[in-house]
């Protein structure tokens, strides 16, 4: 069976386009002015396949809009103006209300304003069309990563996809640990503050929403390169990195951190970023010419892990 | 229980925005330049809300995309560029194929280009988000309409409703007008060549998806006035007024047609525009300065209709 990439690809990536950049990045790119680009993503969650059924409305409307704004940043962008489709199954005043909280908090954090959507009635769909702005300079494309450049993610991996095996009961964690997890699946964090820093020296980017494993690859395929990295400086929480749940932090989706490759020049300077409060920054690995991604285990051999990424169409 | 509309405004219409134009319209408005204007909007088609299981994916594709082009017009706007969203419960690459073929034939008709997306697995759900730009000094908005205005639309009413009535097997119909009538609930065709003369001329428009009447009613309510229709000058088709299916001209949804108010001064222009090949432009009434919408049958009655338009969650 087809995956979900080469279908878009067959049936859905058939035209040129006079966009600056169109189908095959995180957002699409159409001119702003002499020195801005558009940046415009879409993401739908659906039930049962990106959120379990009685998820809390409000983490669902925090959610939705910020795996959009996600996108944005991985283009190193701004988020700016979101529309809003959304199918429910019945009209429920408390659900839409908690889900209009949620929507509205992250929209504020992150400074973006809903201009406009579609309600109708249907399996609960919730669909987003988001713009941000983004300096024509300075636009992270998936294609762009460079032999030698580092490799810089984000936060803690796996988290988001433990909170899922905890939800579905696969899994005994400790009570504080149980709690993060589930935050990080439900309501994920942006780090907002470094975007603009990252995007002026870094030479590519991609978000982690099917798993780092499946992401990086996705850089590596765009750019035409490969990459090595090494297994003990994956970003981890400690109580997983003790149990060994490296898979979930290579394959785990659902996590929203930001993969970055910027060229080692730029090192020192993003060491002093990652040094910044609230901030996580680490560099797991180098960008090699060679079109293979290895993954080195603390004894120097290579790491094998048994699943690359998230196809929502994979037979399970 | 609130309707869609006091939905949307209750939880989603809540604060102000730095956009040109935000919720309340068929699409949001942003700066282009100093004479162009983005125009944005966004529709969500739901299996068994917006289209029966089984439609035929070409036709599916094609309306899809049309849906938003509409909004589009409707703001005097020229389409330019889409985003699709999809949610499949299956693969099925020969469904796709036609769903593309379907979406990529609407997307050539009206020179749209598919510039990104989203696949992801759940009930058969389709949102695209469509930007188009538009002249600043012609935007039409609903809430523009003047007094004396005269009221335009498009095409035939009803017919979209007239398809999903045979479809449901509610209702017998010569052979070529089921054909006819399928056809436009399935594969609305838009009136793109007048689009633009008629932004020149008008002070407003909407799109009909709700039906005639719910769909004046927002421009009236926008602009704050009423307005005066001639039962008779509504266009039809013929075996539809041999059998008095008025109701069904005034409240069908689904039609995708075009109303637009203009001044009376431009109605000798728009008459000429009326004239040329393939465009159908009936002048149906008049606004009017008391809030209210009058329907007045062939004897100078008042014509009362049992249904005035579609609400997705309405109880049926």
């Amino acid at each position: 069976m087809p995956s979900e990439f080469s279908l878009i690809d067959k049936y859905f990536n058939l035209y040129k386009t006079k966009a600056y950049k169109g189908i095959g990045d995180d957002a699409a790119l159409l001119k702003k002015n002499n020195n801005y680009l558009w940046a415009i993503s879409t993401d739908m969650l659906n039930e049962k396949t990106h959120f379990l059924p009685n998820t809390n409305p409000f983490n669902l409307g925090w959610k939705a809009l910020a795996v959009n704004i996600s996108d944005i940043y991985a283009m190193g962008g701004i988020p700016k103006f979101a529309l809003l489709a959304i199918a429910l199954p019945k009209l429920r005043e408390d659900w839409i209300k908690e889900f209009s909280k949620g929507l509205f908090s992250c929209a504020k954090k992150y400074k973006v304003e809903l201009i406009g959507g579609d309600t109708s009635k249907g399996p609960l769909s919730i669909s987003i069309c988001l713009l941000g702005e983004v300096l024509k300079n300075s636009t992270l494309l998936r294609s762009k990563a460079k032999r030698e450049d580092d490799i810089w993610v984000t936060g803690e991996l796996g988290l988001a996809a433990l909170g899922l095996a905890k939800l579905k009961n696969k899994i005994q964690l400790p009570e504080s640990l149980s709690r993060k997890a589930i935050s990080r699946l439900e309501k994920p964090m942006l780090h907002s503050s470094i975007v603009q820093k990252m995007a002026k020296l870094s030479h590519s980017a991609i978000d982690i929403s099917d798993g780092l494993i499946a992401d990086l690859t996705h850089i590596l395929e765009a750019s035409k390169v490969g990459a090595c990295i090494s297994l003990q400086d994956i970003p981890m929480d400690p109580w997983m990195k003790k149990n060994k749940l490296f898979d979930m932090a290579l394959s785990g989706g659902d996590d929203y951190q930001l993969i970055f490759t910027a060229p080692r020049r730029n090192r020192n300077k993003i060491n002093m970023i990652s040094k910044l409060p609230s901030v996580k920054l680490a560099k797991i690995g180098v960008i090699k010419k060679e079109k293979h991604l290895n993954i080195i285990d603390d004894k120097g051999s290579q790491y094998k892990i048994k699943k690359k990424g998230y196809d929502h169409f994979e037979t399970k």
